[in-house]
């Protein structure tokens, strides 16, 4: 992927580093006015020693253009920032930040810190601010923006054009006017274009669309971007329990969280967790994936014993233990497919829990094809390459097609069945699947042999 | 996640099916007339038999219901549903389609088929959808549409207003009116809010924004996601090589691309290509996932010739076989966990190739802790437990300390390379990393094995 704004951004970074290298402030200063504000925090980003983006951060002069500027870059570097600011300087940028980007960012911050910021702060805007502050952070509530564009049902359309040209400097990004009757409850919408096309004096409550897609304070945030994709919608109104407007998601938000679910998703599945290598110190990263490595730790131990308890088998056939890397590697293999395929199914909506029998079986069908085809091709090697051992190839076939044949089933089961009773189906493949399919495989692999032997001996 | 949309579609879904068996069509047609469009492609979505998803599709009374219904439903049931209808039906349908989803759906419908579509329709829209046709899938030109609303420098907001309010009934989201010098190059941008904040007889020209973020044809779809999530913009412009306003893509647009993308990327991961287990047949899953399963294959049957070869060393001492499974099965989930991180990191644009060396040193550090915590536990254990062997704690831990080092630099490396080099990083971990870790652990382990017997005997 060649990103021709990426050199764009590298060039900057240049003259940054030029200009911090000379302590040129001042050039500094006039190059981040004229600089977007989206540019500026990927240029922190790139920067990664710590003084380096306190000073960018500090050289910006406006405090509405420094809160941008946080709340586009990654939460680690923010915490790090804003810890070490005059809680003045810190409280006029959050003043000028939208408030859901304030919350979350105070909701990190240590609470002596965040407490002080809110008192310095305007009272009306700390107060909406530590409202949000309720919500939990993955729900609509905790994502929303409390600036929106409500209108009362009886006002006419001209009456409402001048109400959005005086009020609505606050609110950026304008694209519904949402509509409510005398006690705030949302009863409809308009779009900003419907209010061009109709005579000033149409009554808002006759042109509005009263069948509007919304969602409560506690939706997940993940039910709120399927909404926003699958209708094509560009911002998503949030009610409380009694249906009164409180916020709105906009859809630049819900971009975030489609982007934020697929990184976490594709993570857990290959077991990091969250950790951020170039944010977090090795010892973070070190803590954080060390847990996930105790089921490949523990599969693997049970996986020993096993082979030890039929240590007779091996000696009496030394070339059996050769066997052992590529039917544990072949059943993975098959497991992490098919988790993989019901895991992202899952996520973006396209396979649900009462299908389970309709994946399995289809699923079934494909792990068994690759099963007979592997176990066909790895029996016949076998019996060709050690021909002395008379039932050596049966023994790796028949193991492998077993081995594959359990780990379609379990790839499948084992997502599904999280889903089910609501665990993360993501964390499934790793330690469960991987444990699973570890375990099994040695099994099926040492029973095999010994009933090989046992019958023929 | 508990989607309450979701019990919605499943009440609809039931309703449908019941209506089907039936053959009640007068209320399904009168059940989908009151039914979004987008509602309507879950429903076909979740009906699985295909003659039912005909006569839902047939039971759409209005063609521009049934285009927006075809635009939101998955490509390889479009192509079935479209293959069979009558050519004036699929005409009347496509007339009604927005010129990029119908591009979209004709470059995968049969040729013969396709032009006879175009043939048929009206000559204006059939000329932009072949226009459409000319670019890659995957780039802006590919997923813009050619519909956008654009004026001349010199008109004042006025008679913006009034040409917005007759000519822009077929742009569905209008956001930002695109300002177009004499020769038809993007000049500038404003947005339907500040056309109402101005009086009317301001000129275009004096209010514009005329730097304008914009991406040329040719661009990666990639790209374009990143800048719309970057600069939280609703659209974005497509020039062509003479900046020539050609089309726009829109959130909406760019919403799916990310998903796509996500989806692309967690499949190649887990070596499955791009096989979508309920819409392809059990044979088609069947061919795209063989082939991803020789590397394992490959990589196990080298891991047999090395264990092989060191045969003598395995039957002195018995228990060393009964440790292959825990050392390579934690050596690939240490590339595992290292290449996710990687892929991912540049997937989202976090990390680049000229940070090698910065990145390395980071993953190689959270490596040897991990290495060094598991070699000494393993190792501690295979000394107590076998305590007859005297080397073996040494051997044992040793080899899965360097497995594990061994492991983060080859996560670290592949994916940085493949992307240097403008291959899929997403591709490595699955055959290239799996391979190497196999080959290389296999190896450690046995020349480790080797090399204290030798010294000692």
């Amino acid at each position: 992927m060649q990103l021709r704004h990426d050199e764009k951004i590298n060039l900057l970074v240049e003259t940054v580093r030029k200009f911090l290298r000379r302590k040129a402030y001042f050039n500094l200063q006039k190059l981040l006015s004229k600089t977007h504000a989206a540019d500026i925090a990927k240029i922190i980003d790139v920067l990664h020693e710590e003084h380096a983006r306190k000073s960018v951060i500090a050289a910006i002069s406006s405090p509405k253009i420094a809160a941008s500027v946080l709340s586009e870059i990654g939460r680690p570097q923010i915490i790090a920032l804003v810890h070490d600011m005059e809680v003045k300087k810190a409280c006029a940028i959050f003043q000028e930040m939208s408030q859901d980007d304030a919350a979350d960012i105070l909701r990190e911050l240590p609470e002596s810190f965040s407490s002080e910021i809110l008192k310095l702060m305007e009272s009306s805007r700390s107060e909406e601010v530590e409202e949000l502050l309720q919500y939990q952070e993955d729900t609509a509530g905790g994502i929303m923006s409390p600036q929106f564009f409500a209108l009362q049902e009886h006002l006419c359309v001209g009456e409402s054009i001048s109400k959005l040209q005086k009020e609505s400097n606050q609110q950026e990004m304008v694209f519904y006017i949402y509509v409510v009757n005398d006690v705030e409850q949302l009863v409809g919408v308009i779009s900003l274009r419907q209010l061009l096309m109709v005579p000033p004096d149409t009554l808002l409550k006759d042109i509005m669309t009263s069948d509007v897609i919304r969602v409560t304070t506690a939706e997940d945030q993940e039910v709120v971007a399927q909404l926003v994709s699958t209708y094509n919608i560009l911002a998503v109104p949030v009610v409380d329990d009694s249906n009164k407007l409180v916020g709105i998601v906009t859809v630049d938000d819900v971009i975030d969280v489609i982007r934020e679910e697929a990184t976490e998703d594709f993570l857990k599945m290959a077991t990091v967790g969250n950790a951020d290598i170039l944010e977090l110190s090795s010892l973070k990263n070190f803590r954080a994936r060390f847990p996930w490595l105790l089921a490949s730790f523990f599969s693997g131990s049970m996986a020993f014993f096993i082979i030890r308890g039929f240590g007779s088998a091996l000696s009496n056939i030394a070339v059996l233990s050769g066997f052992i890397p590529i039917v544990l590697g072949m059943g993975g293999n098959v497991g992490t497919q098919t988790s993989a395929v019901i895991v992202r199914g899952i996520a973006t909506g396209k396979i649900a829990f009462h299908q389970l029998w309709k994946v399995l079986f289809k699923e079934l069908s494909v792990g068994a094809l690759l099963a007979l085809s592997y176990g066909v091709i790895l029996g016949l090697c076998a019996h060709f390459y050690a021909s002395s051992y008379v039932h050596l190839g049966w023994i790796v076939g028949l193991s492998l097609f077993f081995v594959m044949i359990i780990a379609s089933i379990l790839g499948v089961f084992v997502p599904l069945i999280f889903e089910r009773f609501h665990f993360d189906p993501a964390l499934a493949t790793g330690p469960f699947i991987t444990t699973g399919i570890d375990v099994l495989s040695t099994l099926i692999f040492f029973n095999l042999t010994h009933l090989f032997f046992h019958v023929t001996s």
